[in-house]
């Protein structure tokens, strides 16, 4: 084993979870309980690493979001009868965000639950998806409608598979990152503007500081809210405006994100939360890493994406806004004043 | 509010659920929470009961095993996303146990989870359903391979609702009942036999003792193994044969719980578990009340059924036998051994 593989363990509703933060995907056995196991992996990572699935029954999925569906699910019930998976047997989803939202919840659903674990391949997918146990499918054009709150046993978070990454899906990962910093972590963020080349082509040290810090922080809100019912909403910065981007503009979520976040912090800048220097400072980082700054929209489509927001409560919208770099304030907001400040940013 | 109504509380993974016994379906407003609730129900009761829908969006489903199906859990999200039904939308299902686990695993999966509760309709979903938390849909012609545990907010267990039962739906929970006094209810069984003419017609006093008798000891059961790790798997007393003379004979859920238990009984017997009398006792009982003792079939094909029971671990099943009337043992078998008794019973 590397020396530098951290565990870090969560507790959530009396479960156990174990993250793996730099461990190898070829250490995988070492994890798995006795008894029959099925893989499920998208077409890209069973390509990538056949060792992996070698004398294991497999099921592949597609790629990208457009698989993400309850038709693929039930394709996965069907295949994981005709191959006798039974309560006993353990799921392991390979990949990133998709591919294991996708197995938490045919995992969490299947014969009303069978345990399960995953190799997380992504940035984006280790710093995020990983904890929480939000898993899901999309349905009618609304992202994560449909599914359930319920954490693997474990999640080895290989940084060595990120080499092969996208640069969407970099990005992606990397706007997480800076937002856990931003709500939780001044300390992440000063190192990112520290690192900056590093975090941005995610060196193995830079890759493990931001995989764990992240970890860290994310499993300590969830710990504490498992099914968010409050300060979990923290985790939602840059993201309620980011979902109503990428919907509406059809772009990744890492540039949704970046565009989101720098909206809220433009809402805490007005609201005298936090000052314009600090403002100019994560403006920077996110540059330098290679994130947008400003997604151009039309405000009545954001507004109508956001009136669809699985958050809304009747007509209230909870925003997530900084108090300073480190520590971030949920801020509930009627859809008529989300309305103002959208039409006021986007002038 | 009638004088004879029971309130049973049930404590499930820190959740709290009432379960109100003979309590008048038009009482439902009491316990709903502020806010938007959607009803949903089935062609049948929407006929039925004009008023209980009066005012809140309803959703309608099918009637009959062959709607309880993924294809309609999405129809039902879909119409819940064009009533902008959002994460504080209570979810009501009106109906047998069809609409109810539809309506449970609905509730439990859309936006990851909203509250819900039941007006149980039928005297199975009553003294079976209505406890335990189980719900989903079937998928390939096996029965609840999909699925979540997760428990309602209340059920109300209207027994005068049951007048209008037809003949199968009153069997199937009847068979109910009387598993429930063979596994864990010495008392009820001899109610049973003392008052067969009145359990038989579903008389208000008896459905009421039915029910509340069955809630409770249910109740007790699943509070003590929620997931069915060991204790709750005697409430599948004379369903693993039952499931199998269902799916292979095409007969009724009541008619075939009858004669699975009839086989665990010839089990029991051969293995001296219990007396030839008590055998008499429980055959004499359920042919009072209108259920089979024996529906003949091909032991091949109710073994091949049997081998797709989820309930199967590997190679073996778990068979609950009886110690006695009002107390039952779980006894694992092996798959060869189910083979032989199937055939010795067959012959």
């Amino acid at each position: 084993m590397k020396p530098d593989v951290q565990e870090i363990t969560l507790h959530t509703s009396g479960r156990l979870s174990r993250l793996l933060v730099g461990q190898s995907h070829d250490q995988l056995d070492r994890y798995l309980p006795e008894g029959k196991t099925v893989m499920i992996t998208d077409d890209h990572l069973w390509d990538l690493y056949p060792a992996l699935f070698k004398g294991k029954p497999t099921i592949r999925m597609g790629t990208g979001e457009k698989v993400k569906t309850l038709q693929t699910v039930e394709k996965i019930y069907r295949e994981l009868i005709d191959l006798e998976a039974d309560r006993s047997t353990f799921l392991v989803g390979v990949g990133g965000g998709i591919v294991c939202d996708v197995t938490g919840f045919v995992a969490s659903t299947y014969m009303r639950g069978v345990s399960f674990g995953f190799v997380s391949t992504t940035l984006l997918s280790q710093v995020d998806a990983s904890v929480g146990g939000k898993n899901g499918v999309n349905l009618g054009g609304y992202k994560n409608m449909v599914g359930v709150f319920n954490q693997p046993a474990f999640v080895i978070c290989d940084c060595d598979m990120l080499s092969t990454l996208p640069t969407a899906e970099r990005l992606s990962g990397l706007a997480e990152v800076v937002k856990h910093g931003l709500i939780g972590d001044a300390g992440l963020f000063a190192f990112l503007e520290e690192n900056v080349a590093e975090a941005r082509s995610l060196a193995r040290t830079a890759a493990l500081r931001m995989v764990s810090d992240s970890i860290t922080l994310k499993s300590a809100v969830v710990t504490r809210d498992e099914r968010e019912a409050g300060e979990r909403r923290i985790l939602n910065f840059g993201h309620t405006l980011g979902h109503a981007l990428e919907k509406v503009c059809g772009i990744s979520h890492g540039e949704a994100v970046s565009a989101g976040m720098m909206f809220a912090v433009h809402l805490s800048v007005a609201r005298n939360l936090i000052p314009r220097t600090a403002a100019d400072r994560i403006e920077a980082l996110l540059a330098d890493l290679g994130l947008p700054l400003r997604i151009d929209a039309r405000p009545e489509e954001l507004l109508d994406a956001l009136r669809r927001d699985k958050k809304r409560e009747e007509d209230r919208l909870f925003f997530v806004l900084l108090n300073r770099i480190g520590k971030a304030v949920v801020v509930p907001l009627m859809m008529d004043e989300v309305a103002r400040e959208l039409g006021i940013y986007y002038t």
